[in-house]
């Protein structure tokens, strides 16, 4: 291809991504289930488009996005799966622009989504696009493109689960993971899972006249922070009962080749703007963040948060919690655990209820199996340097559905880069990397 | 005045009060200052009306009303303070009608600031009106009325102090506190003071997604109830240093006149919904809630808290604290000292900052001083019942600066009943109580 028809293909995949990041797909908010619907839309055509068979595909939830090539016998088939939905975009006024007004700033484009992952995707669709320009593709292939990731998938076991056949596949690629910094081709061979919950805490039936009460009845503002304040010791560690039970420990060729990442404490707190490292003792950070488990409280509200004050005992409090969990630690007993260590620890005077959320298996593969390495040869050639093996301290439960429903093993071939910003304000995504992807997409 | 005429009266009365409680005049909210300032120009007028020579003063921030009759030398000079600014009305969805719209059910008008503090002025003021159209008073009169008590009568300590010779008076009066029950009269000889803070914790400069970096940062949401939950011990104590050191003891016959009053914990569980009594040990509900400190969340918030979830760290958490005081506590000393306790406290990784809100002294009066004696037989005329003699855990910081600046004792006279639900949804006052008010009004 020449550099100008090169140069063509790139503007027209640019004004697509644009397109594509304009959509508010926000699966987690039912006031843009109209913008989800619309963006599996404009999926479906752009897929038909380029010479794919394209269906949108109904669940209870948001709806899944299949395409496929015309399947031929004796052909691998590889399944490229992603996700349209994005995470919620405020807080607003953080943005330098509006999150669904994509912009481009030094070759970098800037837009919710635009990292996680809808950028990530795209490159894959467009270099299937121009592998399909020039014939037929070596392989059979399926596109999975979800809406509903950013919610913890699911619907999409229920979904794999009914079209089993039809999904058959011999091995998945997967672009949602980042590398580990600009130019180094990235192979994640693990990811943590998750479980969420979400506690509520309740006393008076309205909120009280602090002076008239005050000192008498519970205050559930005080029970909530002092029974989240149970959840971690003075060590970092998690302080519920079994947390570590079944936490397998770092190989020492995994801490060798955490150790020679690039990435140090110094950037990790340029990238976050955190103030200082914080974690469990006795291990590193990247160690912490990516093959250790957590307690994070998301977020959490209770009584007056507006202007000036309003001395009032409020009625009630909530906190919004996520577990990240590795391997093999399961979700459904960390929550389990979890409930019981928060009612022994519930203060007096007080009601708790638990609402258990979306939640998904951690994942460990082997970097040195047979596809693990024909995935790090892409890479390679893509990029031209040696392959980085980390874990990944995010969560893409589908990779364990996959494993479990499909029998198939995910090759994570990250795009992001770590100042990509993804579930924050300014998310953004590299043209650079956004071809790098199209490119890698063929040489697989 | 026979039963006609008397009313005819009260149903003038009842009228202007509706008037009165249509303004949503809440002092904190920048955006009510035009129903604020509007609701001052009500009261100059109606004040005018009856024959006072009523004018609103501007301050830095809401304005004072101050009426007063043609003083004569030789009688004494009575000031009936009261406020006309109101606690803000959210939560909006659990008001039975809407908060500035009154509503009048089996006697009992609904809506903010009926008891709070508009129903109990009025009621003086109607008092004194009935007194007026009979002829001249037996006393030299002043009301001063504000519109920032519920912000802490930020600038009323200054209005006092720059016209301490025009608000000259013998003794003030005061209705802003409750009865012990319907029917018994109550003679507050003491209130809590206060002191408000908000704090706020940072940590990263955005939110983060917590997979990336959940493990190896500092949360300040978990650092923040880590900090919230040092304030208090296991017996319910503020375990903040030196925090009692200034408190004064029950005296013995404070305790005895405690346990005589009607209303018990079923009472208490009842007026406010509370699963269960808790509190300091070796105190009665009763003394917890008037004559011992307290350290309250007022209100928390960090993260997400929308509906579903949202996998971030968040950057900042904050809460709302006050503080209820009493004698010999003295605010600023407090401050510093909860300061100083939730610095040394702060867990790693995060950063603390502290800002002090409004504060006001506790108060405590001899009850069996002349004045004090005076009011119980006023109390006693009106109601035809013995008198309860109470220390209130609310606060009126501008009776210790009544005190201090004017030199002057205050008579708390309550006409409140323990269900006004005063801060809370569906505040209420009974038409009855703002009659007797204006009847005790006359007596005194």
């Amino acid at each position: 291809m020449s550099y100008a028809q090169s140069t063509t293909a790139e503007d027209h995949a640019v004004a697509d991504l644009i397109q594509f990041l304009k959509f508010p797909s926000v699966s987690t908010d039912p006031a843009h289930n109209a913008d989800t619907d619309q963006c599996a839309d404009w999926l479906v055509t752009k897929l038909t488009g380029i010479g794919l068979a394209a269906e949108k595909h109904p669940t209870p939830g948001h709806p899944v996005v299949v395409a496929r090539n015309q399947h031929k016998a004796g052909l691998p088939t590889v399944m490229i799966y992603g996700h349209y939905d994005v995470q919620p975009a405020d807080p607003l006024d953080l943005w330098q622009t509006p999150p669904f007004e994509p912009r481009i700033e030094n070759g970098v484009i800037y837009a919710r989504g635009s990292t996680d992952n809808k950028g990530q995707i795209l490159a894959h669709i467009h270099g299937v696009q121009q592998a399909l320009a020039e014939g037929e593709l070596p392989v059979n292939l399926i596109f999975l493109i979800e809406g509903e990731e950013e919610i913890g998938s699911v619907n999409l076991g229920a979904f794999l689960e009914a079209n089993r056949d039809a999904l058959k596949c011999d091995i998945i690629a997967i672009s949602d993971t980042g590398m580990v910094a600009k130019g180094h081709p990235t192979f994640t061979y693990g990811l943590r899972g998750i479980a969420a919950a979400e506690l509520r805490v309740t006393g008076p039936s309205v909120d009280l006249h602090s002076g008239i009460y005050g000192g008498a009845v519970a205050n559930p503002a005080t029970a909530l922070a002092q029974l989240l304040a149970t959840l971690h010791d003075k060590q970092g560690r998690v302080a519920i009962e079994g947390f570590y039970d079944e936490v397998r420990d770092l190989a020492e060729w995994e801490r060798e080749a955490a150790a020679k990442l690039p990435g140090t404490d110094a950037d990790l707190l340029s990238l976050s703007g955190s103030p200082a490292v914080y974690g469990e003792e006795g291990y590193t950070s990247t160690e912490r963040r990516t093959a250790r488990p957590t307690a994070e409280i998301n977020g959490f509200g209770s009584g007056y948060q507006g202007e000036g004050s309003k001395t009032i005992i409020p009625s009630k409090a909530m906190a919004k919690l996520t577990f990240r969990l590795v391997p093999d630690q399961n979700p459904k007993r960390i929550l389990e655990r979890a409930e019981n260590h928060l009612r022994k620890h519930l203060p007096p005077g007080v009601e708790l209820s638990v609402h258990c959320g979306h939640s998904g298996e951690p994942y460990l593969c082997d970097p040195h199996s047979t596809a693990g390495q024909a995935a790090q040869r892409a890479l390679q050639a893509t990029f031209g340097a040696e392959v980085a093996l980390i874990r990944e301290g995010g969560s893409i439960p589908i990779v364990q559905t996959f494993k479990d429903v499909l029998g198939v093993e995910t090759l994570l071939l990250g795009l992001a880069l770590p100042d990509c910003r993804a579930h924050s304000p300014n998310e953004n995504f590299p043209l650079e990397n956004f071809h790098a992807g199209a490119k890698m997409s063929r040489h697989l």
